[in-house]
């Protein structure tokens, strides 16, 4: 399988980083190339940065943007790094917005940046499973992978799950 | 996707550690627990230890014991951590003796214990691997996947390739 | 020199925690177990949690309780780890209640649980600075010690420095 | 208290790196730069490396040349990086060669790029001693701080200790 893999950054846990001046959580820029780093991975991605925003700040526009995104690139395949808490409507969105392309969004519950993050373990599903699956719009999270439509955010247990 | 995967663990540079007394590397305990825990994983997994072993140091009686493990398991799906050295020879001899299964080798280039590791990235998609290829022995590695009798490590890179 | 330390935990941000399931910081209990095992410290320490708390939070009662246990207690070695936006606050207080000690405050500018994070250093310096000063209220951060009364945190460049 | 500390690297188990390609433990090149930025050092450090060996495999020669490193430098306070196996051998050399000046070892049980290293605890606490002890050699490892040619390691504990 060779192909060139487009990965669009949204923001998200995935980027959340502390500031040790004000002791708040706040993005600076993404992770993503030093976890493809450390993964060694060898894959052939087209990286770009939509947006960093926390997912409960997205408004439609942003949306918009990650579906038109999507549509308008050349690859078939695309991973989206997104933030957890409205995960299941972007996936929803681009369903109905971009239905031809095979599309997974992943995330992580805990940064990148500290120490307990499954942000790297999601990383490597979401890039496998983009690989081999057939057009549609999923959702890859601790080791699962969800359609669109057909899952919901857990906030207590903070876990993904099928509806 | 709801099924169990079969985990057997064989050793490998995943899962040396390092001996404080005198210096060397060693194998103590499989970390895969600690890994999925890492990474959240939700999926259901029987795991199995078959030995502790450096690849280098398989002998016949050793694939012997990985194939028979994949061929008397009740599962279809078997994820099998091993090091990376002999990793394809393994891949062809299961092959060989177990190919109507879907059995999916992975490793790691550097320790998981030491920080630098690519263990938990290939872990994520390994695990992603398995539950969507058809029937066949791979080899899940830094992103990629290659099927057995076609993928060579190339020693002096440090990464699988296709032949 | 054999002699055992006392330690006061009272929080601050060396001792915070990323919610996951919320996304916000809080506290859970110390890392400072897990930390002086980390070292291989083989240090004799008597180690009691006095809060768990900000130090933005600390009220009057809270530093009373602070030196009133560094009063009581029988040893003359006192390490105190502590948020670092009041460790100046806290310093002058004991500096004037509890003179006739040697009183180390320490802190951390990121979280232990957060990789990047400064409070193994600064536990080790403050532990051996503790052993070897003489009576007096000291704050050990980044490499350096410092003197009650004589020391500032500069906000804008997350460091303490001499006034 | 301000000073320059002169800090001289001669390799150790603090320095060792995992060569993914063979597998093996190997130096490249000193991780103490990363260390101090990671404990946000604020000290004036002069550093210079002067070797980068397992200290095993030290001879004579190394040892006059860390002495005559020792003697010869402007600064007062030194500490020196420095593998476990003969770091009390060292001490008692530079104790006899050059005894005027304060000059603290220290090393680790754990190479530093392994997440479960002393190294940065073990820093923290030899840059503290280093500051404030009289003109001496000293070992400062795990939490406590020895005299030249009053300490040995215990090699089955992994651990030093007053004689």
């Amino acid at each position: 399988m060779s192909m060139i893999i487009k990965v669009f950054v949204t923001g998200g846990t995935f980027d959340k980083e502390y500031n040790e001046i004000n002791g708040s959580l706040f993005f600076k820029e993404t992770h993503l190339y030093e976890m493809l780093e450390l993964g060694r991975s060898k894959l052939e991605l087209s990286i770009t940065t939509l947006m960093m925003k926390d997912s409960l700040d997205f408004i439609e526009a942003d949306r918009q943007t990650i579906a038109t995104s999507c549509s308008n690139c050349k690859e078939d395949k695309i991973l989206i790094t997104h933030g957890t808490d409205t995960m299941t409507l972007t996936a929803s969105y681009l369903a109905k917005h971009c239905p031809n392309k095979t599309i997974v969004l992943t995330g992580a519950m805990v940064p990148y940046k500290f120490g307990s993050s499954d942000g790297l373990f999601n990383l490597g599903s979401a890039l496998a499973f983009v690989q081999v699956l057939k057009a549609g719009v999923y959702i890859a999270m601790n080791g699962k992978i969800f359609e669109a439509d057909k899952v919901q955010k857990n906030t207590d247990k903070g876990e993904f799950e099928t509806i």
